[in-house]
């Protein structure tokens, strides 16, 4: 079956926007069809983009020139729609669109890898070597917007506080902390490693930025078969000069429920898709000795 | 001389918001001492910090306690002052502080490796030798401070049309674009690099999160002998589904003003330092192919 180029066309509303207030307006929704059912000369498609999913509903009479395409459509296959959203009370979010042009923009691999409507579970492996389609389950894209949420949220307390953004060099001539095992790096004729904290950099910054924080990777060469290792995470730091090291807890008193705050305000479809009931912690929070916590 | 600890004193205001506004208000400053002038009873100190610096006004009568550590401070001494402002003609910010209390945090190396005040120009090499101090001076400060505003404004834009934030790994298995050298790395018993570019996840990532950015450290074995080597850089990356190529040099139509037009704005000060006249550019810009590019 041919395939349809995008020309014009572009995407007027993600399909979480398409609500009941939208009645009567025309629409182009582009994303993935994320299910199809049947029944004689009427189509009912659900198109599911990064925001969520409508429905689209066809009929044949009236898109005599697309139907068959439509009808042939296997899951995850990448469409474009156009047309008028109506209220109904036959869908669960009360609205569905009546489709009036149609695109198909690329074929999904059939059978499919994985089942992105997750009614059949799969492999950790198979979901790894499939990250893209896995990644388009609801349950496991929310957490990435979450985890973007996060560091804005970061990011925006650190302005408003007076903190200075730095990047500081991510390969290094020497550890910067003890105990922790360390990536080489061929640099040009020298040894070098990635580093496993900004730690030093971020100190020095101090003593002409003052209130510094980086947000950056970290690289650690610690072995582990577990799926939680950590050869490569985002670590969240922060400095201060002029200060002590209760003021420093004082920021993680304000920034912690600063950032717990705004995912609850500004994440609430992504949690709601998550059934988490999010609290946010309330300050000061508990101080625990290095030597207290490892005495418990 | 003895140190003073910082006990429960901590900066009210920074240099730069000490205004004639602030007349009678009591203050506490900390940072570096700068300059220091001796007239007999009377000492003036310009303590600069981060944001810019201040005249502390000192009279010996009133400070007899610290006046002789005061006499004996060198430039880059680390201080905190207790004041009150005092509107005055005679500094060039038409403001100073009289001194009510003083603490000697810590002291410089003396002589200084390089003259912070910016009067006599260092070698380059001693300038990063010494780098804490180097981005010390006031015309190396703010462009750090610049830099912070760019990222910041970037990612906002970004924030405000749809864009998710992502990171992707820095350590990968093979090259991802042609050409550019690679570093590589022992990554455990198998042969990795660092990446060159996200590029092949920024474009994976469109087909689940359909409009991406990434801000990250790219990696280039480039060998040079100039001071503007890339072995390491900060790029700026976006990726959109469902669009074309135009659809994504408007967004840097959008874009480009939109970070002139923030740092201009946030930036004024800075901007002043660098005696920087910025003109925000107007879209849309001119594309010129690549075949072209390299022709001119």
């Amino acid at each position: 079956m041919e395939l349809d180029n995008l020309e014009n066309w572009r995407k007027s509303h993600y399909a979480n926007e398409i609500t009941p207030k939208s009645d009567g307006k025309k629409v182009v929704l582009m994303g993935w069809m994320r299910e199809i059912r049947l029944h004689g000369k009427l189509a009912f498609i659900v198109l599911a983009d990064r925001s969520g999913d409508c429905q689209i509903t066809i009929k044949e009479e009236e898109n005599s020139k697309f139907f068959e395409k439509i009808r042939s459509l296997n899951r995850e296959d990448v469409i474009a729609v156009k047309g008028t959203v109506k209220k109904t009370k036959q869908t669960v979010r009360g609205v569905e669109v009546l489709l009036s042009d149609f695109k198909l923009l690329n074929r999904a691999q059939t059978p499919l890898p994985l089942d992105v409507a997750e009614k059949t579970p799969a492999l950790f492996d198979t979901r790894l070597d499939n990250r893209v389609l896995d990644l388009r389950k609801p349950k496991v894209l929310v957490i990435f917007k979450i985890r973007g949420e996060i560091l804005r949220a970061a990011r925006e307390y650190f302005a408003k506080n007076n903190f200075m953004e730095i990047e500081t060099p991510k390969i290094i001539a020497t550890a910067t902390e003890g105990g922790a095992e360390l990536f080489p790096v061929s640099y040009f004729d020298k040894a070098a490693f990635l580093r496993q904290s900004p730690q030093l950099y971020k100190e020095l910054m101090t003593a002409c930025f003052e209130k510094v924080f980086e947000i950056g990777p970290i690289f650690r060469a610690e072995p582990s078969e577990t799926t939680r290792h950590i050869a490569e995470v985002t670590q969240m730091d922060i400095e201060i000069g002029f200060a002590t090291e209760e003021d420093t807890w004082e920021v993680f008193d304000d920034l912690i429920p600063y950032i717990y705050s705004s995912v609850k305000k500004n994440c609430a479809d992504e949690l709601k898709i998550l059934s988490a009931d999010l609290k946010v912690p309330k300050a000061p929070f508990k101080r625990i000795s290095y030597t207290d916590t490892i005495k418990e």
